[in-house]
């Protein structure tokens, strides 16, 4: 990915990277990103789902989204997912410091109009969060078609930002009988829990089975 | 909190809430935010860690920061921070959907000039992350204070919006034999790791065996 001025990491530059590998392997590690944008002067920040596709997002929702019909204008957008790892304990106040993996994408959107790829981009937002769970469900609707919109973020501008290290203290600190280390932290997924309204003898699925086993 | 044209939900208008307790249990329950701000015309959006102080937040860093230079011209400001709780599987792809807690702030930082709430931020800051850790620590330095620049956010405009229920279906289709529910995902501790560089014979300290209880 080509360095521009915005996406340059200033400070700790040695955190900074730039190629599509890391950068794609943050973002298929979640599914949920802040998306900012500048709204009547005002910047707003906005959680939304996304899927990746090769070098594009996807991100969805109501057609009457004021997100979406901002968005939509072509309007600059900027994009972070930041993934915690641990917290970094030092033995001094100042050097305590986070272990993390954040990708900050600058770019803009276009309304995807194509049905074939609506169609295909919803399947990959629902791949996103949970792959095989699109070969389970009711599908969408004409009528539910119609009231989604789909926009497409290509992934022109960006970097991301890794710190996976332990505590880095003062030469003179490390004297100290003071505790350091990381207490790392992990986001994990717990058993499902069914709706109380499923029909009896329902089984689990298997999206669900191999969402589990992979964590 | 008092409802604004900024923060008023106007999607699922039931999921919005405005009163100060939500608001802050949510802050209460995590260190790091998103901030948002325009930078040369472009919405730029770093996470970054806080400290909640009854109606301020306090974010801090390095003295050069390009982000602190902006903000404490008191530039307007979006604050978001998500917490995903579930992803809601529905019998329909339409419906699937998460459970999640988010909070969404506007307003405007001020440089924090007073030594003594620039010290006391810092310690709220810390508490943040980890209770009774500034007990334990190396306290700053005056050369380490000269180069941290603290900033003051009060929560003016500000809103949460919550989503907690199983998934929600359309009528007919809760006759279809297609499993639905929740898969709760959590945010989790793990067992500390102590520094490499650790001299021998240091215990794991009383702030960090509290964080593990807590959990």
């Amino acid at each position: 990915m080509k360095v521009t001025k915005k996406t340059k990491v200033i400070r700790s530059p040695k955190r900074g990277f730039y190629d599509k590998e890391t950068i794609y392997k943050i973002l298929d590690n979640h599914f949920i990103c802040q998306i900012a944008f500048v709204y009547e002067g005002y910047p707003v920040i906005i959680p939304t789902i996304y899927g990746r596709d090769n070098n594009n997002l996807y991100i969805h929702g109501a057609t009457v989204s004021r997100m979406l019909l901002e968005l939509e204008k072509g309007v600059p957008l900027s994009i972070n997912i930041t993934q915690t790892d641990g917290i970094v304990l030092a033995r001094s106040a100042f050097h305590h410091s986070l272990n993390y993996q954040s990708v900050t994408i600058f770019g803009e959107a276009t309304l995807v109009t194509s049905e074939n790829e609506r169609y295909k981009a919803l399947k990959i937002i629902s791949d996103q969060i949970i792959p095989f769970r699109w070969e389970e469900v009711r599908l969408p609707s004409k009528k539910e078609l119609k009231a989604t919109k789909i926009l497409k973020i290509p992934i022109v501008e960006a970097s991301a930002k890794i710190r996976k290290e332990p505590p880095s203290d003062e030469k003179e600190d490390y004297n100290l009988s003071i505790w350091a280390g990381e207490i790392p932290i992990t986001s994990t997924i717990q058993n499902p829990i069914s709706d109380p309204k499923l029909k009896e003898g329902i089984p689990i699925p298997e999206s669900v089975k191999k969402l589990m086993k992979k964590e």
